[in-house]
């Protein structure tokens, strides 16, 4: 078995410039929500099936009974307006270790040389450690042009944060895309960390509806934020009666 | 040394039609109950071993003073009455590591190529946290018409169960098995998993004795399903008495 | 992606016997204190930066919102008396395995041979469990003659210090490049191993300014070094405060 | 860097018919112990030096300042008297991962190959739990003939124990070294597991002495046994002041 075995499902065609969007699982799977309720509300096609040993060792369960090996898929969405084209980057894992992390993110990213992709969108999570009424989309870029770009679209780049830099694939894509001269941004959510957040998700979504000048529909992510909201409710209640000091907005240790 | 090291003991001659059963450590023990017992039951002979530095670096004592180097085996059955023949996998150990779990799940398929197996059976258990009067069989397939076949024989398909998928060798034989389109079935047995499961081994075998329709006599594995059940009862007592408040059946922390 | 990704970003030229200086992350980051500290006050020029998927799959965020893949950096400064030129090794991080240290070590000792380093000093930290007004530097080397040599800079070398060897970069460098016969040192700075440690990175590049005959401003250092002492201090009051029956000098367990 | 560097520091010339025997740090040292003193008393040749990855990133100290990388050390006695040469084995550490433990065991079995060694002893500790006044000697054998020969020289064969069979060099290069079917015993020493054991390494020894009609001088051995005599009485006074229900000579929890 090879490192990496990436199975083309259907060769794609000539896409029209395209761009890649990644949304793999990490801090409160906000990259992910997004990423996979993007494919569901473009009705995108899956073109190929990304396996690896540098993913667990597991199947997943079909509701039919069959099972498929946990993996990453590639998914392309052909712009009927004659806009650009979209591929997007979704999974059950990241490489389970930083050699795996590497292997993977290069494989990607000549995923993006042969269908010639110009640029491409990394979406995460970034743990704040509080339940936020709002969440700002924080930014980071592999091109300077692309931060003055983005700040139109009201992301925010802070000089502080994320401190301690980002880990993982939609950081490693930049750090690695940036040496092939890919343009890559990433845009993070902000999120408590300890909840999964669709709202999050959301909040990412109607950046990249602004930029792409695309109409998504949020229905489904709206009720899940709904159901989350009503959890997150529930906890803050738990946290006041407990007469906790912590500072407002503060969740500290829940459970 | 090879990644993988199959030393074969003798080159099984041409199989009649040959089905593949894997049962090693896991859940319970549950598959690998099952598979050694039946190796004792049809007095399978061992055609291969099977060692990896995936495995531990350890060797086990023979009664006799000498050693052996943990491994996997394969042990071959040749149906006297002109049926399927079985081959056996069992061992010591699964691979330490996912990629080592992924090399060795290769190199099993593999063996099925060169044995031209068309079919194979995985053995695991399916940890329900709770202690059960009686074990279900669950199931996962490669292909969906597997899945009618084998609910004729009893087993359950549950589209919540198990719901974290199946990790370790059996669902990754599976999942790297649809590949290489070899149909595949994984049995699950039920059980509490916190103790060694004699009895769910044993309802996995009744699964698999309709299915070839072979008798197997469980008289040892009954010996070894009531040595437990004493056990358990000794639990439950000792739970009781503390006036345990959990749901009925739940065993909690046991120690 | 090699294993090792050394990137020139200029050819350096005809070094003058040149000798390299190592400070990488270590206990108290006091030789990554010390060598970037020394970069900085050179105005040394980068020309390589060295990637790897031995290191964490991380980026760090630049001030303008862009952001560059976790690294190692070769600087090099040019002596306008016409001395001996210094390349100086620093970085974010080092190898995280084993097996990723010796694989970065000798590619370490690869650019030494290319650029015909014929000695060099790789400075640490050495972690004593207590807070001590004045940090002695002690001495390692690759062949006995350095160690005379470095006694006469008051570099201290102590049969039982340090007791369990030297662990990572600094001390892999000298058993490497032994074995090469490059001429290697490894300085030492006492540490309390429970804070960074300015202080003692001041102390290190003060032996390093009498061996090489330049003087370096401390005033950046110092005045992290006096932030450190007040910190220090705060903690000992609380100590004392505590009423502790520990024995002098010795900070027990902080926080 | 090669995965296993053997240097040779002087071509062995032919040895006598050699018997290999392996010192390696483990349970209680005493397989290193007792390697580490046969080297001393005879007085043995260093010849050859191996280094690796697989060991941990490190340098030790030398008395004079300067630093040697941890390694692997082989060591040569040619019998004075016309007797089987001994070619021995110590070492600072063992392989810290099981693929490492593989690929170093395989590449002591191909010195063996190389030197003509015929048979070969590894030396290591027993862990019992508790404290007691004499250490048998357990074995276990590549051959059942090799068991008989050691029965008659007072070694313990106990199905039942080590029970969880040999983890480690010692027991690697047995379960490896029987399929290239060279002859290999291993001879382990009972101790307690928590503390260093001189005393099980001269009980080795003296099986060693016994087999190859050697004498050996134990006074130094002798001195740090009751070194570590006097620390097992203080335990041993501390646990009776205790008023420990525990078992006689049960160690149970130190510290």
């Amino acid at each position: 078995m090879k490192d990496i075995d990436i199975k083309w499902l259907e060769e794609p065609g000539e896409l029209n410039d395209p761009i890649l969007i990644e949304g793999l699982p990490g801090v409160g799977n906000v990259g992910k929500l997004a990423a996979d309720h993007l494919i569901e509300e473009l009705d995108a096609e899956q073109v190929a099936e990304i396996h690896s040993p540098h993913f667990p060792p597991q199947v997943l369960m079909h509701e039919n009974g069959t099972v498929r090996l946990v993996n990453n898929e590639v998914h392309v969405w052909e712009n009927p307006d004659g806009g650009r084209d979209l591929v997007i980057l979704i999974g059950d894992y990241q490489g389970l270790t930083g050699e795996g992390q590497y292997a993977l993110a290069n494989a990607i990213l000549d995923i993006m040389d042969e269908l010639s992709v110009g640029r491409f969108y990394t979406l995460g999570g970034y743990g704040t450690g509080q339940i936020l009424d709002e969440a700002r989309v924080l930014g980071a870029a592999t091109h300077e042009p692309l931060v003055e770009e983005m700040k139109e679209h009201g992301v925010v780049f802070s000089k502080d944060e994320p401190g301690g830099g980002i880990v993982g694939a939609s950081g490693l894509l930049l750090g690695l895309g940036k040496s092939r001269d890919i343009e890559g941004i990433c845009l993070m959510g902000e999120t408590s960390g300890y909840l999964v957040d669709p709202r999050s998700a959301r909040a990412l979504l109607e950046v990249l509806a602004e930029i792409f000048e695309m109409e998504i529909d949020f229905s489904d992510l709206e009720d899940r934020a709904q159901q989350m909201d009503k959890l997150t409710q529930q906890l803050r209640d738990i946290e006041s009666q407990a007469g906790s000091p912590g500072e407002e907005g503060d969740l500290q240790y829940i459970g």
